[in-house]
Order: structure tokens, then C-alpha cells, then sequence
């Protein structure tokens, strides 16, 4: 099954013949994952070996225009600068849009305004692709249900299937082949007292993609199948601790998922290890805070970067802790 | 099984009766393990889930002296201090010794001498029980093989089993519910231009214990069962790779065994992360110069510090990028 394929079954060829409109606009929040993907099972259709949940961050992420243009090539604008068509990140955008193009002679005008530091493990990738799906859907005027533009985005970026939506998101990993059952929704469920806030320690672009390494945690690590289970469990715990608003349970079950992916990267040869010196001092600040009884806990992505998780009772102990972070409250 | 049930059935009791000797002398050197030791199957006997692979440190160790004295209770000193009666040091070795009491008014006076820091991951407990072992049947002149001597140090501290020779050294996990399949033995190889090298950054005690550690790693971590199976799977490709002289594979089996060891803690809830911010700075370090060719690999027990793999022929090198280290040659 390719991708051409899977847009084929979701969009007819009369949808995809014209825009209805200039220009596409669209914006999609970055999300953070709290129960996290790692690992496909289908590298072509980001297919993954777990299902996963995040969080939307409401004001952060990305703001995509996109229109048809003359030129002989598609224009990648990212926050003012365009992008080089030999990089990585022009070559993913175009092989994205090639899923829409009508004839071979189109091409498209992509204008990306994103407000997080990009290739940070802040999943601008996620956003990126969200927005840009979106954007099309106002571009070609697609009457799509958001369940099918889901399946669209993670085409472009696997964590994109869950940029579509704000607060809790999960991604089902589907089990079929061709991956129409892989997908996500939004949870019901708010959490108006959750906080997030965003410890940075670098805003460099990562050693090694989160799309390479995973794929290397796959092939090379002894405890991926062990890590397969304990993501399908947290799952559980997590939408367990979101119903019932239990914090120390959603807290706990968020850290201990992202250190369980951390340790099944760690066990992967070459070793892949995303922890800086000052990630690691941050951590056991965290554990010896957590001792003294502050309700602070942690989730990192692919990125030397943590995210940290609190309530707004904690919000100003744990800003006295870290003076440097901004509290953002994401169900405001 | 009990403890008592293990000494009774190796040292029939007319050899616990009377000491040959009015002292026993022993040195028994510390050892690293490079396929490690990480969590018990039965913890009343020490009972390791996976056989191990170590290769001692021939200088660095501990020397112990033994006998019995009229006082009302033990005497333990260690490097020429006497240990208090309450300390968790001074109640395994008085525990250690009511397996070997004749009669409960025997007292015994020990007095350790050892030569590595104590508690900070250097194997501080296996030089001791080990050598506190080969003191007692030195005393006693008990006519023993040095498989029911490895046996009987297990009961002690369980990578103490290994610590009775020099050189790489096998502890079969064994099977059977008594443990008497379950001793070291050593390995015939040498590997002459083998070098080890300590990165140390603290010598502070451990947040938790070693014993401590695994045990919370067996109960609590998710990943445990595939450690088990790389474990096993490591034992063998180290026994290879030291029968072929393989140096990359050696070196790389040991790295990667450690950090699928620390994955493994790491993975347990509450954490465990023995690594210190400047532990992190040096393995990325590590990384960085084996990309640049230089064959230096590395391992790490539940402890800061990190031991150093090399070859001779890169001693100069190594010593050149951390100048700090004493470059041992192990089979000297």
C-alpha cells in the first residue's frame, strides 16, 4: 500500500481538480505526547506500534498558507526564510504535496509561520504537517471528517495525526495494513488546572531525527518488544487518570512512559541518547523536589528538552524552581 | 532454602569446629562486570536471574584478617576504622559470620583493608565478602573447592561470587532452588594488551544500594523480562568476542550491556538514574571519539563512575582525552 494509494480511497479525483479559493490558511497547535509513539510497524504510511496521547499546547504551533503558483517548482517559506530545495525538510514538504497534485505541473506556494523552536522535539514536524493538511482542506475546499484529515496529516508525519485537534488527543495505531483504522480523536475530557511548561536547555537541531532514531530503536533494541507493552499499558492508566482527575497517576504514568522510551533508546546500539548534562541535573532536581512533596513530573520528546507537568495550585513553587519557564495553562 | 541449609551442606561440622589457625589472611580483588548482574530470582540466597561475566582488577581489592576474640560481640574495622554495630555495613557482616559460628558465644574480629572507594559502585561489597570467605577458610582451614568457596561468598554479597580469582570470570546463574549449581569459575583466556581505566566523578555513597536497586528494577520496571533475554544473549556474544580477540565487539557488548542494565533502572518507577550530569558529559564524549575512530568503549555499575575498554595500543590516546585516569593493564 502506497500513499498515493490511501489518498486515492479518501479523496475522489474531483476534489482534488481545483482550488475553491486563492489561498489556504490554516493553523494547527504543537502537541506534546504523553503516552509517546516511537516505533513504526509501516514506515511508509507512519504506521505505529502503539497507540498514543498528547496534549495540544493552544498557542503554539504552526500557521500555514498555502496557493497554487506558476513557478517551476514548489516555495517553501518557513518564518520568513525559504528553505533550500536540497534540505530534508523541503524534500518531505514537496513529497507531501505530491499526494495533491492534479496534474505534475502544479505547484504550490507554502508560507509556515511556526512560534516554537523548530527541530527542538517540540514536534514541529507535527504541527508543520497538521497545518499544512489543513491549510489544504481550505485550499481545495475537501468535505472531509477531521478522522480522514487525520489519516492525511500522518501521511506527511506520524505525531501530525494528533496536531489536528486542541487538548487530549489520542492516535489509534489501527491494525489494518493500509492503516484507514489509524487515526486520531479528542478526547472529551478537560483539565482546566493542568499546566505545562516548556524547560529548555538547547534550541539546536537534534544529533539524529526522531524519524531515524525510532526506526533504530526498532532494529537494534533488546527491549523494544517489552517497551510495545508497557506504552499499551500507560495508555490505559493515562486515560484511567484523566477521567478521574487523578494527578499523581497522570503525572507518574507521563514520566515513567517517556523515561521507559528514553531507556529502550538508551538500549538501542549505536546507543541514541537525547539526555544533555542539564537534562539530566533538571531530573534529579525534579525527583528531589517530587521527595519534598511538590506534585511536579516531566514528559521529554526526542530533544534534550523537558516538558514539565503540574497543577496551578504548584504553579508558582515550581516557578520559583525554575524562574526561567513560562506556565502555560492549556486548557485556557 | 536458608542460608544455614547451604553452609550445612557444603561444611560438614566437625570443619566449622575449631579454628586451624589463630588467623586468617585473604586478598580477593574487586571485579567489573561486563555482562552485569542485575536483579535476584531468590534473595535470601542471592540467586541471580542471568549468569554474569567480570574481569577483576588485580591490584585493587580488599585484604582481610580474621579471628576469633573473647569480646561479647563482632569487631569490624574497616581501613582502620571501627564500624558501628547499628550500620547497615556492620549487620551484613555479622550476619554473614552467625552462618560460621560454632557456637553463638564465638566472636570474631575483622579488620578490612581495601583500596577502592567504598560504596561508589567499584564493587566495594564483592572484594569484601569475597575476601572475608577466603580469610575464614584460611582460619579454618577448610578443605574446599573453590566453587563451594564461590557458593559460599554468594551468600555474602552475589557478585562476590566472582571475586575469588583473577582475570574474566563466569558466575552460572544456575537453576535449582538451592543456588548449588549457581558459583563462578574463570575463564582460561588472558587478553595481555587489555586495558580498564576509572572515570571517576564522586566517591560519594549511592543514593540507593545496589541490592536495593535491583530488587525495586525487578518489581517495578516494564522492561525487565527483555533484559533478561539480552543478558543472556550478551553472555554469549562476550564469550565469543574474548575466545576471538574481537576488541569492537568485546567493547561494544560491554557498553551495551550496561546501558540496557541502566535503561532497565531507568525504566523502574520510582527512577533510578545513577548517571550524574558529568557521567552523561563523558559517555557523549566517549561516543564522540569512537566516531572519530578511537576504539574506546565503556561500562558503568550502579554508580557514577564509568569504567573505560580499551587496547594498549590506545592507552596514549585515551589518557591524552582524560588525563585524570590511571591506565591498568589487567592481565599483568
Amino acid at each position: 500500500v502506497k500513499k498515493s494509494d490511501v489518498v486515492r480511497a479518501i479523496l475522489p479525483l474531483h476534489l482534488r481538480k481545483e482550488p475553491a479559493q486563492a489561498q489556504g490558511l490554516a493553523f494547527a497547535p504543537t502537541n506534546i505526547a504523553l503516552v509517546k509513539y516511537w516505533g513504526k510497524r509501516n514506515t511508509e504510511l507512519n504506521l505505529a506500534y502503539t497507540s498514543s496521547l498528547s496534549i495540544a499546547l493552544p498557542d503554539q504551533g504552526a500557521l500555514t498558507k498555502v496557493n497554487l503558483h506558476e513557478g517551476k517548482q514548489d516555495q517553501v517559506v518557513l518564518n520568513g526564510n525559504e528553505i533550500a530545495n536540497n534540505t530534508e525538510f523541503f524534500k518531505r514538504i514537496a513529497e507531501f504535496l505530491n499526494l495533491f497534485r492534479f496534474q505534475s505541473a502544479w505547484h504550490f506556494n507554502i508560507d509556515i509561520q511556526m512560534n516554537i523552536p523548530v527541530a527542538a522535539g517540540l514536534a514541529s514536524s507535527a504541527c508543520g504537517f497538521a497545518s499544512l493538511t489543513l491549510a489544504l482542506k481550505d485550499l481545495f475546499a475537501w468535505p472531509l471528517r477531521f478522522q480522514e484529515l487525520s489519516i492525511l496529516a500522518r501521511l506527511g508525519s506520524g505525531s501530525a495525526a494528533r496536531s489536528l485537534w486542541q487538548g487530549f488527543v489520542e492516535w489509534h495505531s489501527g491494525a489494518s495494513a493500509d492503516g484507514m483504522d489509524s487515526y486520531a480523536e479528542p478526547l472529551t475530557a478537560t483539565w482546566p488546572s493542568l499546566c505545562v511548561a516548556i524547560l529548555a536547555f538547547s534550541d539546536q537541531a537534534k544529533p539524529i531525527s526522531s524519524r531515524e532514531a525510532m526506526q533504530a530503536t526498532v532494529n537494534s533494541s533488546a527491549l523494544y518488544q517489552c517497551w510495545v507493552q508497557k506504552a499499551t499499558h500507560d495508555l490505559a492508566l493515562l486515560k484511567q487518570a484523566i477521567h478521574n482527575q487523578q494527578f499523581p497517576l497522570f503525572g507518574g504514568t507521563a514520566e515513567s512512559n517517556a523515561l521507559n522510551m528514553h531507556a529502550t533508546m538508551l538500549s538501542s546500539w549505536p546507543p541514541i541518547c537525547y539526555f544533555l548534562p542539564a537534562t539530566l541535573a533538571a531530573m534529579h532536581e525534579i525527583w528531589s523536589l517530587r521527595q519534598q512533596g511538590l506534585e511536579l513530573y516531566f514528559t521529554e520528546d526526542a530533544g534534550p528538552n523537558l516538558k514539565l507537568l503540574f497543577l496551578e495550585k504548584d504553579a508558582s513553587a515550581v516557578k520559583q524552581h525554575f524562574p526561567q519557564i513560562e506556565v502555560l495553562r492549556v486548557f485556557e
